[in-house]
């Protein structure tokens, strides 16, 4: 497959991909090292909270997200990592059991003024559940290599 | 200790406390499950990099601020949770032996009209490395229970 370079993708570009399954065990291992609050890490004290159930870290739903994005996208590309993102959201909670579906759509392409060499694309980016109902929302800024360059 | 209700919070309280040190075994373990770039996870690939050397990904950097937050933070606050942040940057690399700080301010605070059993804290978050260089920015949104309600 040839190299996806900062001029190959345009607004309105949508990428979709899927499934990642979310497992118990994945979500206990996760939360126990980086967010042990009692409903990510404790089935009894998440059964009687407002979630009603054991939910993963939010974190870890961004971890799941950016394992699907390397496997899917970022390895097909000539990208040079991230600054960071804007507005994520937790839109519903993630469960044991859910599977996940990605879709990205392009809302920005802007080549670099200082570095002509280097051109930002802005992404809106959803995670879907089963059900299609999403579960979370996030604004990407990623930073690729130009074909001119 | 007693639990700090949304009543107790107000705008430009400052929160500060570490450390938190980062080793190469955890930046490993962490980027082969949810980041295996080969930045983050091939020291040799990573050598040749951009980045000139092995960094950990900004998404567990993100679980370590999540996880100092939990054991410092969140533990003794009436928290309801979070639906996101904003504005999340990755201002530089951390890298393997790293010492993390954090640091929080609230910028505003603001009770559920629709919920009044309930407030919002936005902060500002930054974290520091070994040499008060800011690594990390990122402005959160915390939902709490009021004290009178």
């Amino acid at each position: 497959m040839s190299t996806i370079y900062f001029e190959d993708i345009g607004v309105g570009d949508k990428t979709v991909f899927g499934e990642k399954k979310v497992t118990l065990e994945e979500i206990l291992k996760f939360a126990r090292k980086y967010d042990p609050q009692p409903f990510h890490v404790d089935e009894k004290a998440a059964n009687d909270s407002i979630y009603g159930g054991l939910i993963a870290s939010g974190w870890h739903t961004g971890g799941m997200l950016m394992r699907m994005m390397v496997d899917n996208m970022v390895n097909q590309r000539a990208g040079l990592g991230s600054p960071g993102f804007d507005d994520l959201r937790w839109i519903l909670p993630v469960r044991p059991g859910d599977v996940l579906r990605f879709e990205s759509t392009v809302i920005e392409t802007r080549r670099s003024t200082s570095r002509p060499e280097m051109g930002v694309i802005r992404a809106q980016i959803f995670l879907f559940n089963q059900n299609d109902e999403k579960v979370l929302s996030v604004k990407t800024i990623g930073m690729m290599k130009t074909r001119s360059a």
